[in-house]
């Protein structure tokens, strides 16, 4: 007996691929999953005349429980359907790995993705692709997800960002929505991951008839409306110019489409401290006679000097290292001297 | 006149789906994408059968000089028909924004793509999934992708590598080859992504009848034989057990699953340096009498506190800033004092 896995891929029922079809027109018994995303009744409709009328719909307890689908397909062939592909979700990954434990045979049909056709939609580079993430609607969750964006952003990685989708109450987080938590959280982080001027595509009924495309700045977006779900978004990173090209052409641009970046905190550390830091030393070498105060100035002065070379060759850790370096070079110095600490900003001031 | 871009997925061009069919078996000329992953005969020959005879094979300089392409598209319907999701490769995506451009209106069949596909294949959880990167032959280009796997592994995400492909001259790189490319990339980094310990499975043949999934450690894939491209491979970043087990269950184990981590190199300065200069405080503690010792090695001491706390709370930059601001402290006291500086590691042993 086996258990299939079948993804539906992004445009519907009705467009199942003929292993897709035969997979469930051959099984028992046919889950449909109607809790990773919303299922359209007609798409239900027509996964019925195809299973001949087997199809039972799945609810998330379903799936994680998981105990009645594996006593199916251990009596007869099943297949549970779902959006995408069908390892999208975890909840069926871990279902497939715990029917193989059981000794349940699994086969899988693989489909076009929501996060790839979106970004290749977009006419975004599928290989810059970094982690994808989840919005909810509780903003308590959204660090989770605004820290992904700003790891994404500082290898100039595309996010794709999913939005909490509750079956049980009909409830899709609306994109408008997901960007004023993700902004809300920036106001707290200060990691400049998602600001009002962030570029952001939302993409709405992807694969559908009604398929839309709308690009923007996150403080324009958080404003519209996009219809009815399934959305995602995605916060591109860098841009080559055939992507700033293609989201001009593909989607509908409400602002001129900008590469997104995060200045690392380490360059965001540097470019603050370094002035003031060049700056305690000119002050320090006027106030400070004491003995060896001219080779520990001179020191701190090439430490500056490294910090900015380090960061220039991509060694940001070092050179951070350096300027916390050159400072505390400073201050025991002026402390050996009686003088108060400079305070040119590190690492008091980083707080 | 409509250019497509359709999708094979990775099951070989006998499993089309519906709308790829009819893209195919609509279009005038039909253009086959040879060059992004291997097509074998059979599935030339299939594709053949479906358009009616009117299949072109397309090397690369034809799609990505593209204007016979645009000029046929422009005529009447064709068809760009490639492995996987049409826009996993660049060029693709590319032309479909020069189309556009052009006046060329275009349409996309979406399909299922090899890195997802795989990682579904292994159990791995795909939001984990991180940015994606070629391994190529030439050694020289391999701190590339070694730098993919170190950022993905820093923040716990999975990364596919592919491997470097050369229709015109039938190679495809070997995926021992590609881990021992790696291996020695190592030697050069010392970022720890890489090592012989790394766990990986190499995904061969995927989607079709002879597919394979072989997991365990670099240092013995990179001897072992993958049979017939193509083939990529998955370096697993953290592991929910779930996704252990299921690497257990769907994979062939030469070892035991294990994840991999890369620790971040700031965490690596701080283990290394916080020891060295809290016994290079003691020793100058005892050597120097100096006024304001006594307030600058007991700030010192506090910013190595600090510096751990930091670290602690996820704030790897200020723990940096705040042991070289220590190091620098001790070394700005000791060259006002008349003695060198301990050198207790930061930043000179950095390098």
């Amino acid at each position: 007996m086996t258990l299939w896995f079948v993804g539906a891929g992004v445009s519907g029922y009705a467009k199942l691929s003929p292993d897709a079809r035969s997979a469930v027109s051959g099984s028992a018994v046919v889950y449909a999953d109607v809790f990773t995303s919303p299922v359209g009744e007609r798409d239900l409709e027509e996964l019925g005349k195809i299973s001949g009328g087997r199809t039972v719909r799945a609810e998330r307890w379903l799936v994680e429980d998981g105990s009645q689908i594996l006593a199916d397909a251990a009596k007869a062939d099943a297949a549970l359907v779902s959006y995408g592909d069908p390892y999208a979700a975890t909840t069926h990954a871990e279902l497939r790995a715990r029917a193989e434990l059981a000794g349940v045979r699994t086969r899988t049909v693989h489909a076009a993705s929501a996060p790839w056709s979106a970004l290749g939609e977009c006419g975004l580079h599928h290989y810059k692709a970094g982690r994808t993430a989840t919005v909810m609607e509780d903003p308590r969750s959204a660090p989770a997800p605004y820290y992904v964006v700003q790891q994404n952003l500082s290898s100039g990685s595309h996010t794709v960002l999913l939005l909490e989708y509750d079956a049980s109450r009909g409830f899709f987080l609306d994109p408008a929505a997901a960007l004023r938590t993700l902004l809300d959280a920036e106001e707290g982080q200060r990691r400049g991951a998602v600001t009002p001027g962030t570029f952001c595509v939302v993409a709405s009924r992807l694969g559908s008839e009604g398929q839309a495309l709308v690009s923007g700045r996150a403080g324009r977006l958080c404003s519209e409306g996009f219809g009815e779900p399934p959305h995602l978004i995605v916060i591109p990173g860098s841009l080559h110019f055939t992507e700033s090209d293609a989201l001009k052409v593909l989607t509908r641009c409400l602002d001129e489409p900008a590469p997104n970046s995060s200045e690392s905190v380490s360059r965001q550390m540097l470019s603050k401290y370094a002035p003031a830091l060049e700056k305690s030393i000119e002050e320090t070498s006027k106030l400070c006679r004491q003995e060896g105060a001219g080779a520990a100035l001179e020191n701190a002065r090439l430490y500056v000097r490294d910090a900015e070379d380090f960061m220039d060759r991509g060694r940001e850790e070092v050179a951070v290292l350096c300027i916390g370096y050159a400072e505390g070079l400073v201050d025991g110095l002026r402390l050996a001297s009686g003088l108060d600490p400079a305070g040119a900003g590190a690492p008091k001031g980083s707080e």
